[in-house]
């Protein structure tokens, strides 16, 4: 059956509508690292939530050190912590340290270093103007501030201020569990010697990687039977606990003769197309109502279609269920240092090393499917758009940078 | 006693040597993601191991097919993964799948596409010259080549290559285990209500995640009491497994009265100096006999001023221990999109936001070492030389890339 085939971004809405948005979790912040925010984090306390010195040394009226150098009665100890803090008055200073609360009365704080480091009187010898060294409550962030939108990812930092406002645990978005399958006759584990004919198996903890990158969690189910009543076994009996959120296969979706994934799963909920793309060309997506209803991405068995065809389908559908505000890797524009062609009616996907100095990128080992070894070298993905077809040296390209 | 202060140079070298290179350790390949290589990863197979197709359709004598439209008798069926492939004789075809051995005798494949498909006698409409659509063993990778140094990190293509080059384990770096501590009677634990002078600890759970960031494992020890004897044992009791790689802590080192991590470790293999840097100048480094002589740093409490310290400090060292090849942040230069004013002597690290398409960075929250707030919104640190006052608007900045 001939048909035009589908488009790229045909296909890629079709694999992210098999994905609903995850539900959220509630998290210690102390294990939310990495986490997408399910809900905004609103600030409970201030930052600072009081007055405090950003010094250590004296708090003071400002007006009392205007004519330093003067000499005051130390008349208490504030040390960062105290909750009892005595009010100053006038004429008089405290000692005080940094992050300690200003005592009321106090306008200024006189560093250490400006004055003898007295205890029972202290001599201070340059002036502090009204607010000087004084971090006031609520100048970074006021009660009733977002702190944190929904869709940050959680890092160090953001970790910090939800602990800084008083969160013990974060509302995060729950990790899609996916089931990695790679099918394949010719597969052999590692560790076991090779026949000819036979290659190891490499696309199940490829793509069970990708899918912890992108967020998610990976189980991978090797070496599944060619047979199509056992392989469905299989799927429904691993299914049958409902925390599958996705299912990708990779391999036997060709127009070869024995192709199981496309065999068992034809008729079942799954659509099998061309995609207009190179690599990736064919690809299967559906849900699959004896799987209790999961989405399954069939992706091709070649492993350079195969992560390709995550990248450019799977990854974004999985950030976009995770909340992430932008799904995509992120693209910038590079000027392509040598000379392509690329074929009429398909989008390709070339695997490139970008020097981000000169912004030139260049391409690792061509454009073929099978070249694992050198998409392990490459950092990014050039995208040929599908009615270019000459690209001379210059041609400013979009590039996909697959660190980021 | 004054002195000059130490250079951030100068004190990152004395961190950086705290920590001696990981030992290696033996991983299973699906378990490696994120680990760093220790040593390079030769190939023992070519890849790919055989010629065989890259289309499915019929393998053929390119000579046999020259005339085409020909018909040839179908004599062998080859799927993928078949290992007792039969030769070609002259004038025949065998019918191929993709990645299947191509058979003695053939030097081309003809697609299906342009052919009737048969199974007993195939009819061939297009000819295919030597060598099409024909992968040749060793295309990608062959016998001795390296596939991955010792250095890379572990994303889904490098776990992709190494399996299929039949690793089923890896030799990554150990990955350095953190002791994070952090000092201050005004902390308390979120959850609890504040009273005046009271803030939540956050700079624990922040730097246990920024070390989980750089590779290592965190394990947060809170609210370690301030006894300086009691410290002491705290600390001896959790580091007498040997177990722990590094110790960070975080306040306690100021000029203040009561700082426990300055009043226990001085004399004790700490040295404390001044760095000229802002934030974060209070800084102490060294190993401790007492601890097992593990590395000892100590960071200032100041939310900002700690985790600046811990990039510019920590973070190198535990990526450089790990075998990175580029322990450091990225680092691009932008234009400063505002006018900047910087104290003389210190090397300033302050929060900015980088426009990736302008290339313009602006400062987040000002220079103050407590804006948690606005790091927590940051994308990137803005380098300002230790001898540069004047920043005019448009001035060329060095950038370190957060999220990179």
């Amino acid at each position: 059956m001939v048909s035009s085939p589908r488009t790229v971004d045909e296909h890629r809405a079709v694999v992210a509508a098999l994905l609903d948005p995850m539900p959220a979790e509630e998290v210690p912040v102390a294990q939310a690292r990495g986490r997408v925010l399910a809900t905004d984090v609103v600030a409970a306390v201030a930052l600072p939530s009081f007055d405090n010195s950003a010094m250590d040394g004296y708090a003071v009226r400002a007006a009392d050190v205007a004519g330093a150098p003067v000499e005051l009665p130390v008349e208490a100890d504030i040390p960062a912590g105290r909750t009892d803090v005595p009010a100053l008055r006038p004429g008089a200073a405290h000692r005080i340290m940094t992050g300690a609360a200003l005592p009321a009365g106090a306008d200024a704080v006189v560093p250490v270093e400006r004055t003898d480091g007295g205890t029972e009187r202290v001599r201070i010898s340059g002036a502090a103007g009204p607010g000087e060294h004084v971090r006031r409550a609520g100048e970074d962030v006021r009660v009733g501030d977002v702190v944190l939108r929904a869709g940050a990812v959680l890092g160090a930092p953001q970790i910090g201020v939800a602990s800084a406002v008083g969160c013990a645990t974060l509302s995060v978005r729950c990790r899609p569990h996916v089931l990695v399958l790679s099918t394949g006759s010719e597969l052999v584990a590692p560790g076991t010697p090779l026949r000819p004919g036979q290659i190891y198996e490499s696309n199940g903890p490829m793509l069970a990687a990708a899918v912890e990158d992108a967020g998610g969690t990976a189980e991978l189910l090797r070496f599944v039977p060619d047979d199509v009543e056992q392989f469905l076994g299989r799927l429904r009996e691993r299914t049958a606990d409902g925390a599958v959120d996705l299912l990708v296969t990779s391999g036997g979706v060709s127009a070869g003769a024995y192709e199981v994934v496309k065999d068992a799963l034809t008729g079942r909920g799954v659509e099998f197309v061309k995609v207009a793309m190179q690599p990736g060309g064919p690809q299967g997506a559906g849900r699959v109502a004896e799987l209790g209803g999961i989405g399954v991405v069939t992706l091709p068995g070649n492993p350079v279609s195969s992560h390709v065809s995550f990248e450019v389908f799977v990854r974004p559908a999985l950030r976009a269920a995770l909340g992430h505000p932008q799904p995509d890797r992120p693209a910038v524009t590079a000027t392509l240092g040598e000379r392509w062609s690329s074929p009429p009616g398909r989008r390709q996907f070339r695997r490139g090393v970008l020097d981000a100095v000169s912004g030139t990128v260049r391409e690792l080992g061509g454009p073929a499917s099978h070249l694992l070894g050198a998409l392990a070298r490459a950092d990014c993905f050039v995208v040929v758009p599908e009615d270019v077809t000459e690209l001379p040296e210059g041609t400013r390209v979009e590039t996909w940078l697959l660190d980021g």
